[in-house]
């Protein structure tokens, strides 16, 4: 346990996280990862793509441009409807989220609600400004969408930095139906950033302008569900909040069809969600929230948020959403444009269920649940899929053939696909902690006796625990 | 040999590349890569890591933003000098790139001149309007870089969508520098979007607005050049046209210290450079062009460009730049923020070797260097690293367990790290042909004889020979 300011110092200190464009000045809601971070992150998000675009044959990754035209978000309803609601001070000009100032004072989510009913709600609790204490004006919506004027002169056009990856997929759609040869379902996956001009930047990455997403949109035939291998979850655990429950309740993917009221096709994929939570040690940390109608996009039929618990927050924080979006896009899009994009030999087109996965919330997740002191140390304890690396190797002393030898070791560990570094810097203790501090799985220590008896001490992250193994052993020791 | 068109078609058929937001009305200088584009560009993204960080232990990857403060392009000279040089017509009002109207009439190379001296060359050589034939208006400069207005109302802040990724190490590197105990070198190094408000997109993804850089920025104490193994590559072969040369000349790494006059530090990232280009198979397609002086950024010491021969063009391509950047940036950015970036005890910053990559090109070269087409078939006889697929998994026919039997290969190869995809649908023949115009490496048949004695039929993509392979040395076979 700590707190968010000290897992946030440990970020900046290790290379982890850090305000970007730091001597110029960084503006709030723009984060870098570093040398640390950057890998932690590659980490989750190949893990991402090896599971979730291994589920079918037919998901596939695309990478679509983050400009697109303002046509784009005219079809999909962000030009007339996304919006934040801002409050602003009548005195100091202060501007504030409306719905957040009431999440603030309240302890409750009011995300969704239109402008006249947080009006209401700031009134009836007399909420005044933060800053100044005097009154409010009348909220205004805040496009919250960066516009990027393309071209010069008369021949410009008007794009918009995309909020959300999503928008790539339905407009690629008919081409890749096409080349996929018209079969469903079909998954189209980005990993990508996504802009949002926020009011309140907060909390590090949590509300970024610039972030990352991961988003799977799965298309397929409403009225010939795809089948799917659901024996392959039946008996995986999911953790789940329906409407009306007191409390998460943790039951099998089987049970939970019953619980959810979803068919299988939606109940294998929301076992999937939590079964990649489980592969990179976010389980147990984990709930599903159901989202209630009048909180839903009025196209989402079904919509599970899923949370982590972060414990330098002591709260919970929406990590991921699973959206069953309906014909909403496709329908739009197909409008918009006049292409037709239906189901072949149908009259409609594909329905969407989208899974969406906020990288940068992921990543800080993995760091909050997996941070770990004691009166001697401080370490991440980190699933050793998404560890930075899984192993540095550590010449005792710089001398004596030990670095050369160390060298062959670093080598041989890499050509069996570890990652792996080097550190010769300090005494060994000193190269263990800042190991730990980042959260390397192994260390393998290269001494005197390594040179006689081609032994190597093996030193675990979390326990400590150290072990002499043959250089031989080592690659299988280490995975 | 193809034309540029026929390479684009089958680029876009086969969902390897495509406009963005096709049916919205896709906007110049905006593409996507496809179910198929995507898995080659990732692959030259990450054996671009695999070879660039692992060249030194100090060499890492970060991953800052795209969008930075207007102080960073202050200082960095961008928001002084980054101008297109734009003649507008003075009648139809057609803008064209001033330099880019001179070399496609002249056929040489015009970057990088002013406008005054562009005026006089066009007024010399009496250019017109390529439209209406009318004279051009005076030359104007056009900033080429996209503005954001970050946050709303009074609190705005002005930033610019990055022109290349080089300010974010820039940036980043006294906290890296830092965190990485104030070791030189320290390369720092991003994968990462740019942006360019081009005037005149070109010929699909080699002159975009938004495209992919990798890009690797070496800091260095210029008076104790770091040792390098030159060892390693000084019998490695480089493609070189120095200045005042008349043609190509191919030596090694030892002698290119000569024929360069660079020490070996220099040569040595030279020749990692082209190694690098001989891993992916673009070695004998490659050619460094020492750009004369009076071309170079001033503060560029060295400046040799990267070409690659496009078949399909018929011209040469420009993938990569090899800058020495001496103290210009580092120095840059310390004046603008007053932060003291020194070599620790001494009284200058490091200096920066940058290797510049343009993934996009580098993608475009790939396909069209590898693009064969024959009486029977057309296809991309790419590199193994850098085909999209490793093996198709083919059933002859979807039953008798055939279908079963495949799944279970496929499943083996994938534990073995290849890339695998499984493909039942239409004749072996048509499977084939599909693949061969993906590039997929190998095709792996299951067939009826594959039910009695545990062997399949392999079929290479170059030469369509097939060969009867056990199961069990299928992996090494295809490895």
């Amino acid at each position: 346990m700590t707190t968010f300011e000290h897992l946030m110092e440990v970020c900046l200190k290790r290379a982890i996280i850090y305000p970007d464009s730091e001597p110029h000045g960084a503006i709030a809601g723009f984060y870098d990862y570093g040398s640390v971070g950057s890998e932690i992150k590659r980490r989750f998000e190949n893990e991402w793509r090896n599971y979730f675009l291994n589920v079918n044959d037919n998901y596939h990754e695309i990478e679509t441009c983050s400009i697109m035209p303002e046509k784009v978000f005219k079809a999909s309803g962000h030009l007339d409807h996304f919006f934040d609601p801002i409050a602003e001070c009548g005195k100091c000009h202060t501007k504030s989220r409306a719905d957040h100032l009431l999440e603030d004072v309240l302890g409750e989510k009011f995300e969704g609600l239109d402008a006249d009913r947080l009006n209401e709600l700031i009134k009836e609790h007399n909420l005044v400004c933060p800053k100044c204490k005097s009154q409010f004006k009348d909220i205004e919506n805040f496009i919250m969408m960066f516009p990027v004027t393309i071209g010069a002169g008369d021949s410009t056009s008007l794009g918009y930095l995309r909020p959300e990856t999503a928008q790539g997929p339905y407009s690629a759609f008919k081409r890749e139906f096409r080349a996929n040869r018209q079969r469903l379902p079909l998954g189209l996956g980005i990993v990508g950033r996504a802009y949002r001009n926020e009011i309140s930047p907060r909390q590090a990455t949590i509300r970024q302008r610039e972030f990352t997403q991961a988003e799977l949109q799965i298309f397929f035939d409403p009225e010939e569900e795809p089948e799917v291998p659901f024996d392959k979850v039946a008996d995986k655990l999911v953790r789940l909040w329906p409407q009306g429950a007191k409390k998460v309740k943790e039951v099998t993917a089987k049970e939970a069809m019953k619980v959810t009221g979803m068919s299988e096709f939606f109940v294998y994929h929301l076992a999937l969600v939590q079964d990649f939570f489980r592969r990179i040690g976010l389980y147990e940390h984990v709930r599903a929230y159901e989202v209630p109608e009048a909180e839903r996009a009025f196209y989402n039929k079904y919509q599970w948020d899923h949370e982590i618990f972060m414990p330098s927050m002591d709260k919970w924080l929406e990590v991921m959403g699973f959206h069953y979006r309906t014909d909403y896009d496709l329908k739009s899009h197909s409008k918009a444009t006049g292409e037709k994009m239906n189901v072949p030999g149908k009259g409609y087109v594909p329905h969407v269920l989208e899974l969406s996965f906020g990288v940068d919330r992921c990543v800080l997740a993995l760091l909050d649940t997996s941070y770990k002191k004691d009166d001697k140390r401080e370490w991440f304890a980190l699933n050793p899929l998404v560890a930075p690396w899984d192993v540095g190797v550590y010449p005792l002393v710089n001398k004596d053939k030990l670095p050369q030898r160390a060298r062959e070791i670093q080598q041989l560990l890499k050509l069996e696909g570890l990652k792996v570094f080097y550190d010769s810097g300090g005494s060994i203790g000193r190269r263990y902690a800042r190991a730990d501090e980042i959260g390397v799985t192994y260390g393998v220590t290269i001494d005197f006796d390594t040179l006689e008896d081609d032994t190597v001490t093996v030193r675990f992250r979390d326990s400590t625990e150290q072990k002499r193994v043959k250089i031989s052993d080592l690659p299988s020791v280490l995975k």
